[in-house]
């Protein structure tokens, strides 16, 4: 006998869980769907080749290749076979997925092209705790042919905005930048250098662990040799918080007017402008999105609008929803250029820390069964499956239980299964044409007339349970 | 630069096909979900040593491993670590991962435990038309402890028929029979020895292809040598398809008629006699399920109720849905002993031949975008998202056009895309406090007050399209 196990480093969810999780996947998908963004899903594997023209480091290390017996066969009993690369590696994200679909279909789509894509990707991880090896992205990005307008980069806090009210978790904030003002800012302050940039970037990345006296000492010393003055500069343009909109718009102001002339900060400020006035007509609350200087997200992928969101109670979390602007989707493709702006919710991440956290208890105790047949009397059976039937057909569903057994045992089944109605078709019921409804949430139980159950159920399902 | 291409074998769509397969996704979950089953997702992959219990000849050479670049490293770095198998698999169905998942939470799991299950699979299939390296399965299984009545077999077609009445892709006839009926009525012409059984039964799958005589012949010669009269039965019987509920009730008196005496036979008829009765309850009309004593399905694993079901104006496309009752689901991972009874949609073999019959066409050209808001006036930007922010609050999917251009260039845009409804709001519309709506499907336009679009939209997309 083989012990039954998951490998490691995978998310595997009992049915209540995966209710709340699959919950959580729908509420995403309706709002990518809500914002007219098109469904696509590419295979697990692509063609090794394909997948790896431009990774490198990291990624590259922990592809997942994939074998089948025979190709694994032929590779150990050929020389030389082994040092070529296998034919097949399953995605690590989504985005490299997407550059091949658009460059391999392109003159099948209309651009601008609008696509959501939410599926599995595969990372071979060391196994850590909250560190997975298979996890669910959800991804949507506008892909332009060409040129692709700044004003689809107010659509993602906006879609941000809609997902994470629908999700219900807590208030969160949309923090948003710009790589451009970013780059003009550090040009202004001399080190215009790319890598003296990123460099610096990633030494401000550690204000939060390693404090501002840390920088200070760093970046005034060896190596960086910055003035004093430079680095309190820096300080204070990356704790920039901004606390509403109009708050936003004069803290660009300020960075312009303190800019030494660089033609990419005001640039990055001209975009973040028209960004925030477009994100504030599409009705985002302006407290739920802010300023954050501090915000660079990957160094060499985006290029212009860049967005991080936290969650207000939870800060601890880290970015929940990641994206921005990208110059060029699929140079190692086609010589068409595509640019494109986008963002991604992790949600095996996400799921995993919210319970963790413990605010997904409440969600994962509601079944997807609505209602319970029981089986009160087995001379009934046939009544009571058409009872089901009758539920089934009116879009409610309806488990029948067809093993019988005591009413007080499954009524117990139901109340810990989740299930909030109980159906139940007795003697009595068929002689009077009715059917007795317990409500085991409101524990409340009515009786309604046989043909009219299923509006009756509809109307206690439609209303909220407070 | 690299060629983008998907590798052989898989079925990536473009956005208006994904919208079809989706919405077909969507049909199968629900009505799983209506008869009260529950959603589980597993790993793609699993341990090989988990995976490879039971399997063996063609499906463990088709089984792809799974090898993140440094396992595959070390693999080829070390002496004999090329004799031992990669330490994941790929699922190739999911009924293996279903064992495992029930026996790995069984003390978590209440029993019986229905689970529906729609994920992709992987086998290392020779390229071919219509066969797939990667598809999808979509499983709905009820796993009994210790026991299940055979009751829960009665619910399949029922699942089955509310499924395929809501694809609505023509009329199907779900074939039902039993492997104990098939095993008692073999014995009763003295072929009770299994093996001599299976050869049989292998012959008569011919029968389509190959023709009554090739079996009378085959049958009576030598190797099986069974009596002219014998193979006369055998034909008869296996032609055996009921024309409607009352006749299936005939025909199982018949068989019990003709009986020699077969307890197996017995049992068959006597649960075939249960469900048929579970079937007409749960309200199945008769012209969708008939008794065809030709299905025989799996010869290891079935051992009661067994079910296919055929289009009826396309029976080249064989089974599209397929199933049966099993005695035991987990014994290579657990003492318990775990009856079930399920079915499998294999969804993207289905969509290919469906498509290729051009039977799903109609249903690609609608778009999930429900409204297109276009650009009909840059100064009103501001207004066109706020509009557009309306009808998503309202819960209709979409898009707004940010990029501008002429209104008929939109227009053509919106009606070539599937989206049936164009949202204009001009100089003229805010003037007047309305929005000039666009239906491209029924070639019509009207004006609505600006606070009442959403209501007027909901009204028009509830109506259905003649």
């Amino acid at each position: 006998m083989i012990s039954p196990r998951t490998p490691s480093g995978v998310l595997e969810l009992l049915p209540p869980e995966q209710i709340a999780f699959q919950r959580m996947l729908d509420s995403i998908r309706s709002g990518y769907e809500r914002f007219g963004f098109l469904p696509i899903e590419t295979p697990v594997f692509e063609r090794s080749d394909v997948l790896l023209t431009k990774t490198g480091g990291e990624t590259e290390r922990q592809v997942y290749f994939a074998q089948s017996t025979g190709a694994l066969e032929k590779a150990r009993s050929q020389d030389g076979a082994e040092e070529t690369l296998p034919e097949l590696a399953l995605r690590f994200d989504l985005t490299v997925p997407l550059a091949r679909y658009v460059a391999e279909h392109e003159h099948q789509l209309t651009f601008p092209f609008r696509r959501y894509q939410m599926q599995r990707v595969y990372r071979g991880e060391r196994p850590q705790r909250g560190r997975f090896r298979e996890f669910y992205q959800c991804d949507v990005d506008v892909i332009g042919k060409d040129e692709l307008s700044v004003r689809h980069d107010a659509e993602a806090p906006a879609i941000i905005n809609a997902i994470f009210a629908d999700l219900a978790i807590g208030d969160f904030t949309i923090q948003i930048n710009n790589r451009r003002l970013l780059r003009g800012f550090y040009e202004d302050l001399g080190i215009g250098d790319p890598q003296a940039q990123a460099a610096v970037l990633r030494e401000v990345d550690k204000l939060d662990k390693r404090g501002a006296d840390y920088l200070r000492t760093t970046l005034t010393g060896e190596g960086f040799g910055l003035g004093v003055d430079v680095v309190e500069q820096i300080l204070a343009f990356v704790q920039t918080r901004s606390t509403g909109h109009d708050d936003a718009l004069a803290r660009l102001d300020e960075v312009s007017a303190g800019s030494a002339g660089s033609e990419e900060l005001a640039r990055g400020v001209a975009e973040l402008r028209e960004v925030l006035g477009l994100v504030r007509a599409l009705g985002v609350p302006e407290d739920n999105y802010c300023l954050n200087f501090s915000i660079a997200r990957g160094l060499d992928y985006y290029t212009g609008t860049v967005y991080e969101t936290t969650l207000d109670e939870h800060p601890e979390l880290g970015s929940i929803c990641s994206g921005g602007r990208y110059d060029d989707l699929a140079g190692q493709y086609t010589k068409s250029r595509l640019p494109g702006v986008g963002i991604s919710i992790g949600l095996s991440r996400l799921f995993w820390q919210l319970r963790e956290a413990g605010l997904i208890e409440a969600s994962a105790a509601e079944s997807t069964v609505q209602v319970l047949v029981p089986q009160v009397d087995a001379e009934l059976l046939d009544d009571q499956l058409a009872l089901a039937s009758q539920l089934r057909h009116g879009g409610i569903n309806t488990e029948a239980v067809l093993d019988g057994g005591k009413l007080g045992k499954q009524l117990r089944y139901a109340d810990r299964a989740g299930i909030r109605f109980v159906a139940i078709l007795g003697q009595q019921e068929v002689a009077d044409g009715t059917v007795t409804l317990k409500d085991l949430r409101r524990q409340d139980q009515f009786s309604v007339p046989r043909d009219e159950v299923v509006s009756a159920l509809r109307v206690e399902l439609a209303q909220p349970l407070v």
